[in-house]
């Protein structure tokens, strides 16, 4: 199985995330094992994930007289999912938590999670933050086997092999299910018994354990634990698999030993700066990154721009490192909603409009440095650059605290197509033209990868280096089958 | 396997339907085949058929560039579960709806149908009116073989069956997965090419085939035809399969021939009067039950009141044959809602009241025989009398247009457990005294068998004579598995 | 001021019903006094009353600790703007509640009853059944004086009324308010102290006093006494102001003697069968209706088909005087909603046949009677006609249980414009014609006028007679100010 | 009248905003006249506005055939109260919108802006941002002549003086009616005719006029301008009030001379920091304060962390002059909603910690600067000092970017009672104390008025100063008839 790319998801396409609910399950879960109140504090934790997917949540509890298992999940924000009385129908000492991203055009409620079935092992619940790599392959396996599928979800493949393992015992059957998957995935796993937590052999996206008064709790992120004021014990290891049960916690390596990669873009943009995750504060991380970009881009100007709120950090960083101050001249709306309602008659660049504003009292006679996270299409990074130049901005200078994106993410986060992807289509001056500053500039790869120190070869950078660590089967016949099924 | 009663289903229990969402499916089906407005026709046949089911309802319906199949269900009744919208969004020109009983305490949303999966025969729908009595054992076999359920549901069952079938055509893995079905069907399978329709070897329940413009339809009840303006071709037969595709109707026999056993519950109360089921007008059956009834158990009396609206045409056949005048004594109120708040001080048999409200006029200073179809528990009949007496009845005589209903039905009916019906633990004589009235009287079995005439032998009659056609088969070892999972 | 009908409600105009808000006011109300579940007891008796208007729905109550009134309100079923909640927040003992008819195209919530406002007696909330023939003459006052309206309805100006009396005690204030007031109105006025019901000096609209538990009840028909287990105890007269307080039941004659006019459409159609209205059986008159049609306009045939719901009772009367058999030839669908949603492609009078449906093996080579209580525009009895001959029927006769509608109302009930009565535009026999039946024939008046016996002449028959008891006084200028308001 | 507190709004009582509904309307408004999207401009503008009230919002608009106005509103965020239809039905080319702050325990719907009411100038709508201080006797003064209140606004007080007003001119009617207000008032009319803005003459609250296209637009803060694309023309003065019709923009002063009283606490906090108000940049004058706050209160740390996002502003002036590194030591939740579910069993400073979480790498081993722009009962900040300590901090040093707030405010913003400010009962040091901080500083009195630099005497302090430029009147006898309506 040769080194490549996935065709079908990088091939021109209409915009959006075309295929996206297939490959990627862009997410956070959270799970707690033992404590009285085990489905509110998953919703707590949830509600601090709830940066990792706003389309749908959902948490599976255990029932207080161990009669199976009861689920409650929506569409929207945790918040909108979830009531008291919901809650309280959630009634057992250990649950388990899933936060969904928001994927345009597929609004199916059928991939909620937490997945939640009965087997020949009794009722189990299963919630996935990555992606399979193989999970085309498997599906197909499993179809062509007699299963039937009802979502279009990975994470309902590793349902299926663990329903379908020779083994008799359960845990075996969870390890035999996630030794067949290949990708990206912290995986939990809710039974009757027992509460489950995986981490792929690389790594690829965060799971750590924690405590919680009596009980445990395993979560993406450490501002989940925060929230529910609870200690955090350790990451889970890659290619680790946890038990934990009425008798503690039990550590097994049920994986070939694998480099580890883990995702570096978590550090860059997607995981909170007050959490900590891969054994790392994200905060300071940022700050670096600032820093390096500040050292390797300077600019004359007189005032550092951060793009809120992805830019903030690391414009903290890059202005103190060059002592040009940091001043608010883009400020956020609060209250954007997602449905809003444009005027039928067009104003100029509504949609960033509605987001951000610009500070003329910032802005205006001013040098300015707009400081973001990425640079993904380019067409908002374009209509803020011509925002700050409307403000009065004498000129606009832009940095990027990553390099270009210039590849689509296989392992869980959920990139558009390569296609889509400016930096892969185009040179940073020919970017800069189409943005319209005055300079433009990238952190170097290095750089990023300075950033993580000593762990620089433990961390996956495939959409900025084109360096894959695992690759993505080709699909044959597999998609002849599932093709068609792209809403 | 011996013809015994299912001990499970007719144990002492709390009360409400025990088990019912496993082994009862109550409701009404449509499908619609080449209309281009498809999912609308369906749409409009469930609403026809609401009377069948009001707790959830579902259409499944093609695409039109044969993009798999989309669904559209929740919980209440058809004008509240589609709008405009999603009906818009159920664009293809074939479509299967169904609508659901509402069983007490359990809205769980996993059991909705049509159930929607993907498969290696690409993507099917199916839905399904009646009851496996030998669900469990599949079910049970299906597990051990590695199948995952979502759902407590029989049809859930005839899906996996279906996706495991070692055919390699779909028509032949239709017919292999409902040959292993045991009990009450009728089905409806959409796909991509076809809709199957399938009705059970006894015949147990309804369906009928139809056309509507050029295209197809099949239902449970003419009354869904005539509200669509379509025309009646025939009832599927007993034990038919039939496939509608792009060349017509095929029709094959899949089952070895059996007696058939319709229901004849369905014209003494589940169908609607202006409805044709198994070839025969529910009205005039309805008209002879009430003749016979007063044949059979005639009393003096000034007026003849019906139960409304379920003995209101026994009541009409009852008047005419004895000359005793038919009054509206009872009147209903037909805003009743399902979520209606009591006064937390008690007011004498407020749930009768809040339905139907005595007419003075009418009962006061008479002689009244109450007209109702069947007593199940007694307590509401019990009620009634109470009601009649209270508004000035000098003389109530209860008249049931059935014999008295002893025993649980095990194919698609939900009634209750035998230790639940009244009529199984007392004799007439016990329940006159509970119901206080005048005197009491069932329809002779005989005389309901009459009501149908030379096909007398056509119909099962389980729920008053005991006499099962089709054997549950004891649930052994499975129990323990899914016993758990009663909510 | 002579006794001339209203241009601005009988012109031509658009279809629907003009006007309709400012004018009527079809409605229910029922009051609560001491009983320490008011709110709930009017829930209850909303509930019964449901067929008086189902647009809207709302509740006022006194508190606890004497802090005001509170209220709540919305549109829809009664079951469906309160929950237990909602009922739980309104804990007074004294409650006042109403339920607001369904006028095509002005859904505005600002017209939802009881109007609650502050005034300088305090606070009060108003209700009202009726309509003031001179409400657009002393709004045209009070808004010349000052006062500002925030809605369309009647009752606003009555509360005005109140606002602004001399007088000194709330009492009197009541009286002089209601006293400028001329029309038809059943009124309830609450506040923290006291509970008035006043009738009209001509008592168009019923309005009746009964008990429960220690307390008391005001309510439009005496359905509504009997789901709260109360008990009447006599009509509120016509021309009575009653006050209820701490020291019981007062009453006032407060206006000039006039003669009394009560509506006979309220027990031809409007009230419950089960009710008493004006101290009289609503079933037995109709029971009486249906007896002299079929005295008066007798034809041979082979079956009496009442058009369910509103002509069954006048039916049964009818199949009793002539001897043909009464049958339910056509089947009411009693789930229809109100936001059916039609197919686009048109089916034959879908409107009519998505509420009834024909029973052709009662249909089939009959000659059929069909018996409704009027006839209003004409188009759905021309479907029925249709839709009998449709199922088989040899001859249809149609039979009306009132004369020809040829006048609107102006006393409370929401007829459409004279421009829309066929029976005001077109002879008996060109309606004939119209509906395509083999003979059509209304009650004569004189019959309609001996349902109610020796009370003949204190009923109003306007809208069949055109002898209105009452004038609507010209506009005049006060038109040009408010004409435009019509949504 | 002298200069004295009002004792109702003072006095100590349960927590929350005791009286707030009459005396305070803390909002934002926007006007829109002679746009063909007017409505859907004022949408724009509430959206832009929503940080001034989250309770409720409303639009009235002018209809397109002169028929009247038509309005829509409801609870909730704007983007919750409007969606597409609701929008097109309000579809003249005038409009006006409101949105109002959240008060706790009063979600009463009367409330809810534009009142729109139809008088004998016709049809008129009115919202507004200020507190009215003689609104108690104004009420008083109208309910005794008659009038009636269905709100307990103040904004129903300005409606009745305007459909009293003896004038014949609709523009003296408008005049007469604020003419006799006392208070803060920045109001907009609409009739069918005309757009009428004003301002009182002490200017309290902010008002500016825009361009959008061919028409205008009168809102609050620029930002709402901005996001209309529109184009600031000029502040509204002080006691102006102007009329935009057919002929364009006209100016009157119609109040008596007055020193003007701008609030300057929409400087420190209220206003969007990307707007002007009163002529000046918010921005600049934050970044002042926080200027201003180093140089008067400076500390030995290690870091400067704001309170997000109040503090932030001048947390970025206080570091830029200090040269201690800013850094965002605490993370705000984004997606706090406002029916958060707590756990039942208590988590430390849950309150607190849902909103705002420490980032440990940034406060770990640090003496820290908070800033936050006030402190109002001190709970918040005592918990955030606790929080910062948990996470590591060695000093915690709090800073407030404005001075004691002392005293409630009687003209718009929404502050609590005297007793509930911790700085009207405490010192700062007994401040300091409570808050478990290493020091506390505010900024002095002298620096918040050099921040608006000449206009220092243009501001009022009142909540600061205790210099109240306009007194409220003893309610007397008025307290008696309304103070027991408090919810």
């Amino acid at each position: 199985m040769s080194q490549i790319e996935l065709p079908v998801v990088d091939r021109p396409g209409p915009p959006g995330r075309d295929g996206a609910d297939r490959f990627h399950e862009e997410c956070g879960v959270v799970g707690i094992w033992n404590h009285p109140e085990a489905a509110r504090l998953a919703y707590l934790g949830l509600y601090a994930l709830q940066h990792r997917g706003q389309e749908a949540a959902g948490i599976v509890a255990t029932t207080p007289d161990r009669g199976g298992l009861v689920g409650v999940n929506g569409p929207g924000h945790v918040a909108d999912v979830f009531d008291v009385e919901k809650l309280d129908a959630l009634a057992g000492c250990a649950a388990i938590g899933h936060t969904r991203y928001s994927t345009a055009g597929d609004s199916s409620p059928k991939n909620i999670q937490p997945i939640q079935i009965e087997c020949k092992f009794g009722h189990i619940a299963v919630c996935h933050n990555g992606n399979l790599v193989n999970a085309h392959i498997l599906r197909h396996m499993l179809v062509q086997r007699g299963s039937i599928f009802r979502t279009t979800s990975d994470t309902e493949v590793l349902v299926h092999l663990f329903a379908k393992s020779g083994q008799t015992e359960e845990l075996e059957a969870v390890a035999e299910a996630v030794r067949q998957a290949e990708g990206a995935f912290s995986l939990l796993f809710l039974t009757e018994d027992a509460l489950y937590a995986v981490r792929d052999p690389r790594g690829f996206r965060p799971l750590l354990l924690g405590r919680a008064g009596d009980g445990y709790v395993v979560c993406s992120e450490t501002c989940a634990l925060d929230l529910l004021d609870g200690e955090y014990i350790r990451d889970i290891e890659a290619g680790e698999l946890i038990r934990i049960d009425g008798d503690g916690v039990h550590s097994l390596k049920v994986f070939d030993e694998a480099p580890v990669s883990q995702c570096i873009f978590e550090h860059v943009y997607f995981a909170r700066p007050d959490s900590r995750v891969f054994g790392r504060d994200v905060y300071k991380t940022r700050i670096k990154l600032g820093e390096s970009l500040a050292k390797h881009t300077g600019v004359d100007a007189d005032v550092v721009v951060p793009v809120p709120d992805s830019g903030l950090i690391a414009a903290i960083g890059y202005a103190q490192a060059t002592g040009i101050p940091l001043e608010m001249g883009l400020i956020r709306n609060h209250y954007v909603g997602r449905t809003f309602i444009e005027p039928r008659q067009s104003i100029r660049n509504f949609g960033v409009r509605v987001k951000l504003n610009p500070v003329h009292a910032v802005l205006r006679g001013r040098r300015v440095i707009l400081i973001d996270d990425s640079i993904v299409r380019g067409t908002t990074s374009r209509k803020l650059v011509q925002m700050a130049r409307n403000a009065g901005a004498t000129e606009v200078h832009f940095r990027v605290s990553s390099p270009p994106t210039t590849g689509p993410c296989h392992y869980g986060i959920d990139t558009p197509l390569r296609s889509e992807l400016i930096a892969a289509q185009q040179s940073v001056e020919e970017i800069r033209q189409y943005l319209n500053a005055d300079s433009l500039a990238y952190l170097p790869l290095e750089s990023l990868q300075d950033s993580v120190e000593e762990e620089r070869d433990r961390y996956c950078t495939a959409c900025f280096s084109g360096n894959y660590p695992l690759a993505v089967p080709e699909p044959d016949h597999a998609r002849s089958l599932f093709g068609k099924e792209r809403h």
